[in-house]
């Protein structure tokens, strides 16, 4: 996959753009004011793969309590933005790296002006967020979903060259929808349009249930396409689980280095003479706790089993009460069905 | 999106390509000889939205079994062959509407000529299927994944010109591999080389929590550009729950009509002031039985409330202590935070 080129954007340390890798964000869900809860959120999202995290700061309340979050988090703050230029500069002051704004939703051109004056004194960047639910130019409901990607795309360009005329480029863009077609062209057309890195995400996608494949499928395809050099999965619920989504998008793809056990396993067919799913699960729990990359094939049948045992680390190949390991490919041992997976975890402890 | 242009595969009434919709299908994972269980599985199936179904059949008793099942379902079957070239005769025989090979599995060219002339005779269409843990051209393990996408199109190329040269062209194409961005570059390539219809998946994904995203991600890319005819989710398990999967892939782009609500969510924030996450998931239960393709979502600010209204048939967007209602993103009601669902519930019975 060859990642489109863009310009690179210096987000408090952490570089957004084609030349570093594709950055996890996500976004706090507690109340900003109350900062202990927010700063145990923020950590908990680092952990599960974030390296920004985006914070709304809807009142003045919300940007002093911002200040405190930055001094007591090791990642950069992203500042939501909506209507107020004052929260902008606030937020700006407290030490927020970047903010995220709908220029459509700020009144005046002044306003916008001393937003991007603030950003340029502090060099914080400025991610530039066009969505469809917020299209201003014409009363919305009126413009068939057809013509929306075009709509959103005009927004886009009136936006940037704001910013441009006033020289100011670390900018990031986004345009968003909760519909998966329209993420993928209006992305496509805004990678085409622009030199700015590209931030990803399907909006408002609904319960973590109902998100992780449209989210998956949207994301999916632009980063598959080389497009998006930071991704947000919106999922309502913890945004612990917003980040595994992305996390898992993004290894699917080879773009982030795994970091536990992959579970190779045939889907079954009538061919299976044992019970591959239970063995399956068996295994996956044995493994829960490893956190090296390895790769592990639990195959059914001798169509594909010794070529998936090829590129894994441990393989099983289970036939009528046995099952044949792999270590790296070479079968070093047939092992009756009940002890699979003690023999297993014994190669496993050696590698 | 524009679908690749295919020549169209008629499979038992059910057609393949780009004339068509795009068909999902599974396989069958109980014993083929025990025809109750495996007519059962297959009528689950079709409930869930297979257009086809797979039964592997290796055995002479799986091919007898398998013409009392095609007599008792009301689907096109596929028999999954691999190695005899007698089970596949027979079942064609039987009564297969598709017969899926890979004829690198098949010993000989006579009996492959045996295979297609059968095929021929019975109006029975094939599809190639290549598996990277199956390539045969040389030993798998010598060859780098990076060079094996290559291999597989050789090798396609290859078993295609076997059966254009005995002028058989009812064909279906699949190239699989476990890995995602392998899986996208061999369909890529092959979309590229043939006019021939594609079947995508991804194969040996893993238990289905595992093998939701990277199926999502692999096939809505390919999708999403246009590619693929007919789809398969490969997941150990159920599979009705691949065909779920599929099902949601193909929705989520546009490519199936959605035959059950679909939710429309905002992630929340710390903007938000009441719970929508709970208030989600009440709507959720709510409407589960309803089955009508109806958009309804569920806000939590005014951000993008008033827009995401604009496009759902039914819309809440909820605030301190109260819901704005919105019914075709006319502002219909002001209600009470505790009245909101059954309100939500006393519109939607109206729609």
């Amino acid at each position: 996959m060859t990642r489109r080129t863009t310009t690179t954007v210096n987000v408090g340390g952490v570089h957004i753009g084609s030349q570093a890798p594709v950055v996890v964000q996500s976004m706090t869900k507690v109340p900003t004011t109350d900062v202990a809860r927010c700063v145990r959120q923020i950590n908990r999202l680092v952990e599960a793969g974030c390296g920004l995290v985006r914070v709304a700061v809807p009142r003045r309340a919300d940007t002093q309590a911002l200040a405190k979050i930055v001094a007591r988090v090791n990642v950069p703050l992203i500042a939501d933005i909506h209507f107020s230029a004052d929260r902008a500069v606030e937020a700006i002051e407290a030490g927020a790296a970047k903010i995220r704004l709908n220029p459509g939703n700020v009144k005046s051109r002044d306003d916008l002006h001393r937003i991007i004056d603030s950003a340029r004194a502090h060099r914080v960047a400025v991610r530039i967020g066009v969505n469809e639910a917020s299209i201003r130019d014409l009363s919305r409901a009126a413009v068939p979903p057809a013509q929306r990607t075009a709509l959103m795309l005009k927004e886009m360009r009136q936006y940037v060259r704001i910013f441009e005329k006033r020289r100011f480029d670390p900018l990031v863009l986004s345009a968003k929808s909760s519909d998966t077609p329209r993420t993928i062209e209006v992305n496509r057309a805004i990678a085409e349009a622009f030199a700015y890195p590209i931030h990803l995400g399907l909006t408002h996608a609904g319960l973590p249930d109902d998100a992780r494949i449209p989210s998956a499928v949207a994301l999916g395809t632009l980063l598959a396409e080389g497009i998006g050099d930071t991704i947000r999965v919106s999922a309502a619920g913890d945004p612990v689980v917003e980040t595994k989504i992305a996390v898992e998008i993004l290894m699917s793809l080879g773009l982030l280095a795994r970091r536990q056990v992959e579970l190779v396993v045939c889907p079954t067919c009538a061919r299976s003479e044992i019970d591959i799913v239970s063995l399956a699960r068996k295994v996956k729990k044995a493994v829960a706790g490893i956190d090296k990359p390895l790769r592990i094939a639990v195959m059914g049948c001798i169509v594909n089993g010794p070529g998936e045992a090829a590129d894994a680390d441990l393989a099983v190949c289970a036939g009528k009460g046995k099952g044949f390991l792999y270590r790296h490919g070479r079968r070093i041992a047939t092992v009756p069905e009940d002890r699979i997976i003690a023999e297993l975890l014994r190669e496993l402890a050696g590698l």
